[in-house]
């Protein structure tokens, strides 16, 4: 074990810990990483991580739950609970956008979680539940008339937020604000592209 | 080397090395699988898949062309050629629905290469060409005010490529033709879900 004053001065806090852990995690992939490569990454020992938090799989946890705290925020908001159908649709892919670009490499790391531990299969499960979320949204919107006919929502919700999802492909911050990209990613989906 | 009469007997042609090759990249990651894993997946020997091809890389390589390929033939035909841009444009998302549903995992595979070798830098100049070709037609489109005002177009074109790709995600065989996919996804992106 290093020491506090050792692990102080090199400014290794959990939050720079996590924020370093999320970035290699999305380079070399989760399972490919090792406390070694982290530990490396950080310039900082093993034992330095393992003061901050128990192991690897702890690091993917709390990274995972960046990621779906900040989308749980959204649905939890009242403005997800009133009003039409498809204008609370709307407020939530605004949102989920701005939760996207804000966590950028959390949701990132959270779209490539397969299931390979409990930990990911936790995160899987809290992912559908937002999903479930959605598809009650979209089912209620086409139920109210508000959503064009002849759309399946099930398959409507994979792709609104396929959309959203997509971002995480190409985003890098300087191409346009949340807002920006929202308003361009509803014109589209809500209004369409045609004139 | 296995004698010509053994691999014939196992059925693996060139096809069902590719076929299964792709599975196994996709599902491992093709910097994790080596040929070992390759051959244990096709129940063969290392030699017999040599037989087939030079090396690991150039299964590669020929996965992702049947991927491209496939996207090629759609950009080439004389419907993205002619007509109204926002048409053409409508025309080349459908047919690349249809080349992403007809050829999943061969596009899946597509999609996740970064560039880590010469393969994949020049797999990914032939997806920039493609996505160029339909940039400039989303320009075009624009340019005839044939796109709703204020889009840009470099964004609708990530936007909607994005929502295509996506599909890769979820699609399994059974949840709906390729033409029930497109249709919705054309109804969502060009017309707007909202009534």
């Amino acid at each position: 074990m290093a020491t506090t004053s050792r692990r102080r001065g090199r400014g290794h806090d959990p939050e720079s810990v996590l924020s370093a852990a999320v970035g290699v995690f999305n380079e070399r992939g989760y399972d490919g990483t090792s406390m070694e490569d982290l530990a490396r990454a950080l310039g900082v020992t093993k034992s330095a991580i393992y003061y901050h938090v128990p192991g690897k799989e702890q690091l993917l946890a709390r990274a995972l739950d960046r990621a779906l705290d900040g989308l749980f925020e959204v649905v939890a908001d009242q403005r997800a609970a009133t009003g039409p159908a498809i204008e609370r649709l709307s407020w939530v892919v605004r949102h989920s956008v701005r939760v996207l670009v804000e966590r950028l490499p959390y949701v990132t790391l959270l779209l490539r979680v397969r299931g390979n531990s409990a930990t990911e299969v936790a995160a899987l499960e809290r992912r559908r539940e937002f999903d479930r979320f959605v598809a009650a949204l979209v089912k209620e919107a086409a139920a109210a008339g508000q959503i064009r006919a002849g759309l399946d929502p099930a398959l409507v919700t994979r792709l609104l937020f396929g959309t959203v999802n997509s971002i995480t492909e190409w985003y890098q911050p300087g191409r346009g604000t949340a807002d920006d990209l929202a308003d361009a990613l509803l014109a589209m989906a809500f209004d369409g592209l045609r004139v």
